[in-house]
């Protein structure tokens, strides 16, 4: 639904009028597509099957990916069009994801009456969340907190507060590492106040990593110097649906395709980037 | 509405079947003026005048209290029948409440992309409340966070963080005083991330105090005395209706009427509490 953008061109750029999203992450991706479906018979390899795929859902969980079965196909490559990087780089190395949400449970008590009688949750989640490190920890490790809720009035010592956040790293190891000893500081610090915790993760993508002279890494720089570009491999720790496909074992790239400032009302692609990420487009399915 | 309520007498108790609350707060209190109505001809001193008032919305603000004006009255005591302190108890001394709002403003960003970017606002939150201490921080004087909310998704470091609390104490200007030293600690935490602080602040209730010599208190404990009750003179840190007449220059106590346990499902009153209260506001009514 494109209803109420109104899409203009200013120095060779596509951008929105500055008052909505321009939607090119990732409408951008579904022009390359389509824009390649649009004359496939001109240049396709008759002697290899192709399959176009349209996702749904990326956003807010890579539901379209992970609900995708491609166990008739023998897919031996997959291509996703849809790295805010610019054309001729490429997303060879993706951190992992998981999500977890801590649930911090204190006592109830009148706070004015008897709040010696209460554990304010809050109090205890403060101190847990105050001495836990966030941000860039390590080389594409990442933790960030999320969201934080609790307590329910403000004459209750608080019973519970909810801590959600993420870990972000190369290896899932890691991140199970880290996972670990979150919830350890966590748990230590709701036992000094006699509070309890509730600590739940799950994966939210598993990282990915292709070797640099594995077959899709090498025919990802063929098609990327075929179409004049500067070849630039990624280690990244956003996801995409190339995550999951990795996970479910189809060797899976990220492209950049240059949908800049995507998510914010100034995201814009440059023309020529389109242009570019319909040439890588048609130079992979050629190249073997 | 009592409906959906059932009553049931158990041991000279009056209690719900535990199904839901009984309700006794306030309907104790409007039961000890309705029967006083009931009958009024019986012992009125018709050389004073008397007024009833029920007030609505006493516990989400003290608002029918508030609202009420007794200018064209000569009102020389006020009678609140409220405390769910057993009969012969009073209120003499009551904490104020103040309520504040900190709003910690971070600065969004991608979690994992440029979290460098970004300043968590709930990170900022959770190390100011760490070190702000809650609970009974001295006699009659309490603090309390009662609400925390932050951030938006897991991906994001939260560009903001709203805690909610309050203040207790006897005397008004102990309360501003800590209103302060709340403000400061918040707004040096926030600076120290580069982040940014709202704190705003508003009276719930103001205190009340009423000498042991006062005519008021004489009178009460005069009834409290004719009822064959032991007189109890409190200092507490709950507020009732009779903070907000007091402020508003009528001399009013809280009288403790039995309503135990008030807002649980296992909330009873004893029957012969009812009787003392009928009691306490026929003497009142008759004495000077």
């Amino acid at each position: 639904d494109t209803s109420g953008i109104k899409v203009v061109e200013i120095d060779g750029r596509l951008q929105s009028d500055g008052t909505s999203q321009l939607g090119a992450d990732n409408r951008a991706g579904m022009a390359v597509v389509l824009d390649l479906l649009a004359d496939w018979e001109q240049w396709i390899d008759s002697r290899r099957n192709y399959i176009a795929v349209f996702t749904i859902a990326e956003e807010i969980g890579l539901f379209g990916a992970g609900n995708l079965d491609l166990s008739e196909y023998n897919v031996d490559s997959v291509w996703v069009f849809d790295s805010s990087k610019r054309p001729g780089a490429y997303i060879q190395v993706c951190a992992g994801t998981y999500l977890f949400t801590a649930t911090f449970k204190g006592k109830a008590a009148h706070s004015a009456v008897n709040p010696e009688a209460g554990i304010s949750a809050i109090k205890v989640a403060a101190e847990a969340v105050s001495n836990y490190q966030i941000g860039k920890i390590a080389d594409m490790t990442t933790i960030n907190i999320g969201t934080i809720k609790g307590g329910y009035a403000n004459n209750v010592v608080a019973p519970d507060c909810e801590v959600k956040g993420e870990i972000r790293a190369i290896s899932e190891e890691r991140v199970l590492e880290l996972l670990d000893e979150t919830e350890r500081l966590f748990r230590e610090t709701a036992q000094k106040y006699g509070a309890k915790l509730v600590f739940e993760s799950k994966k939210d993508f598993a990282p990915y990593a292709h070797d640099s002279d594995s077959k899709i890494v090498l025919r990802m720089e063929k098609a990327l110097r075929d179409a004049g570009l500067e070849v630039t491999a990624l280690r990244y720790t956003g996801g995409s649906d190339a995550n999951v496909l990795n996970e479910y074992g189809y060797p899976a790239i990220n492209i950049g395709i240059g949908a800049q400032n995507p998510h914010a009302d100034d995201e814009f692609i440059l023309i020529e980037d389109l242009i570019a990420s319909a040439q890588i487009a048609r130079n992979l399915i050629q190249n073997k």
